[in-house]
């Protein structure tokens, strides 16, 4: 693929596509999620947070096998895929699974395997040695496609000596890590009293925050965690959606980015949003941060699809490689159909795709070169099967 | 259309659909929207709000004429069908343009003429003459798909003089108001300023607030203010995004349900939200509530449901005729395919609809028994004829 001047190339295009009525744009990232939770998707609506985590998520959790999360990581790989979203980070269990999902279909993704320690230190050191052993294992898998990190899941369920460990070997391996971080203020709180500082303090403290640091969420903030936080050139995953249907508050993104901090987007889990869909995740990203300042200026509709492309590329210190449709960038290009009604008139392309799409709109996707979808046609999976296979492991997790 | 158990129907249907992974939910009902503001759509985004609207889009208003108003309507008619939408109930200028479109796409709609004195009586009595004229021939038009409403415009706009005008004439008429309510802190503080009440007190002193007042947006309210409008059975339109992307707060929708008032929800015009997408203004619906009050039990997914159908009938006093699938109603019925990734697995079809789909999940609309759209083919209208007109005519404003 090459980008520029319509006479320049010195090469004939093996395939052309016609993007009459469409519009190029980089292909999505999506910072944060657990891609497997499809298979909970509309699982314990409405409830609580700790009735949904404890009594309907662990529990099914606790059932996953390796099968089921290859099942649920697929779905959503055609989940992303018919949505354009070509890049996403993940933090979950049996994470090879998801590796092996992500080399079928085509995806790019940084994937991490999570680390939850629980008040049992033996199984805390158990899931880093697992956590580690998958890092290395997949780093560069699937043609490169896959790159790996550590995923200490948050400040509540690891301890701090846990971390410091988790953080070194992170370091060792040269990889980064990726956390839930100030998602709860009853969990922010308890930090608070157990360690006397906030979350983003102790993480410091640690040595955990650096410019390979994705933090997910991170709504409890002080102005000081703010500034620590640009200082350690820490990056953000921001997840508007998932923020809003569990009730958790409103992140103040618009102070993150004057303090100098980067801000990609996420959807978070389908468990929690309900769907993969970024070009609507965009949406709610914008008219969150309008809500929450009252200030319609705030959040342009440029500057949210910088955030979901090129922001969303640095925050998983990928913006060397995607992110932009750039000479010398790997081709991670998504076609969107503007010959839909609502897609009409265009007065301002932006707008259109920030305030009025949907990820059914996206026509084409290109990763690494390759046609995933076209004409909203998937290549490398067959959507049927998928959708079937996922259905029935959900079924019957849920039965069982 | 029959409704009921499988072997009960005296006769044979005329067209059978095979419902196979598809749901069937009552119509849409979308109840405030400015249809033809189609045509501003991507205009003046991210701007604050005085500068929208009278930089903007007035002067484009200004502009309008009958035809552009009629290619915008059939265009929000087209986008209406394609999402799911039965019925809307609108506002804007010349509205027999709009009420010709809903004729011709087979939609059923509330149409009000907007009446705006803006400190010129000549010209409020102007418009209110004009506003009866169009509600009187109007009303029952289409097969009676068409009602007819007076749409004063706001408080801000109308003089308390001409609002109980306004209301007489509808009284004479036996027909309903259509009004802006409390959509801004700065109108809201205006009113209070200069006539030392809130709006809905001002309402009910000029006795315009009864259970055929359908009021927009209703954000900057006191305690006070929900128990008049409980009493009064005054209508509520929620319309979430809007409200977000334009920053004007968050209506307290939990508290007006908790007063007794009946709640609907509305796109309101596709200038400020950018789509006509109910499907996703249900999602923004629910969200925004369990934001404002960080509580993920608020609006469930069937509660959220009920205020796009029945709900959304009943403010607009048609809970008789359309808002549920019963027998005696009108057959008006949306299907929805569920055989995207993003509806798998379906664990609960009330959260997948609410929190999953969106507008291009709908495969068949019904309205009043005639099939406006099978298989996503729209049968009424020919869309490539309907998009190219309102690009077309929105090229021309926006360059003239």
């Amino acid at each position: 693929m090459y980008v520029g001047a319509l006479k320049a190339p010195q090469f004939k295009a093996e395939i052309v596509i016609d993007g009459t009525d469409k519009v190029a744009i980089p292909g999505l990232i999506n910072c944060h999620t657990h891609l497997s939770m499809t298979l909970f998707r509309g699982k314990a609506e409405d409830e609580p947070l700790s009735t949904w985590l404890e009594q309907t998520i662990w529990p099914l959790e606790s059932k996953l096998t390796p099968d089921d999360i290859y099942q649920g990581a697929l779905l959503g790989c055609l989940e992303s895929i018919k949505a354009g979203t070509t890049t996403f980070a993940d933090m979950y269990f049996h994470e090879a699974q998801v590796a092996k999902a992500v080399d079928r279909s085509g995806l790019r993704a940084v994937l991490a395997q999570g680390i939850i320690e629980a008040d049992d230190c033996k199984r805390g050191e158990r899931m880093l040695a697992e956590g580690i052993e998958f890092a290395e294992a997949f780093n560069g898998y699937g043609g490169g496609r896959v790159t790996t990190r550590l995923g200490p899941h948050a400040l509540y369920t690891c301890s701090p000596k846990l971390l410091v460990q988790t953080q070194e070997a992170a370091a060792n391996l040269g990889i980064g890590t990726h956390i839930h971080v100030a998602e709860s203020k009853q969990k922010s709180d308890w930090v608070k009293e157990r360690y006397g500082c906030t979350e983003i303090e102790l993480l410091k403290r640690i040595d955990l925050l650096g410019p390979d640091t994705l933090a997910a969420h991170c709504i409890h903030l002080t102005k000081l965690d703010m500034q620590i936080m640009a200082r350690h050139r820490v990056k953000v995953s921001y997840n508007p959606t998932a923020n809003m249907k569990i009730g958790s508050g409103i992140p103040r993104v618009k102070e993150l980015l004057s303090a100098g901090v980067s801000v990609g987007i996420g959807t978070d889990g389908p468990a929690s949003n309900n769907n993969l869909d970024m070009l609507e995740e965009m949406r709610f990203a914008a008219l969150l941060q309008k809500t929450k300042y009252m200030d319609p200026t705030v959040l342009s509709a440029q500057q949210t699809l910088k955030m979901a492309t090129i922001e969303g590329a640095r925050a998983l210190g990928l913006e060397r490689v995607i992110g932009s449709l750039q000479v010398g960038k790997k081709a991670d290009v998504v076609l969107i159909d503007f010959s839909s009604p609502h897609l009409k008139p265009s007065h301002d392309p932006y707008a259109n795709i920030v305030y009025s799409a949907n990820g059914a709109d996206v026509d084409t996707v290109i990763v690494d070169g390759n046609l995933l979808m076209q004409e909203r046609h998937v290549k490398t999976l067959d959507a049927n099967e998928v959708m079937q296979n996922g259905q029935r492991v959900a079924s019957n997790l849920t039965s069982r």
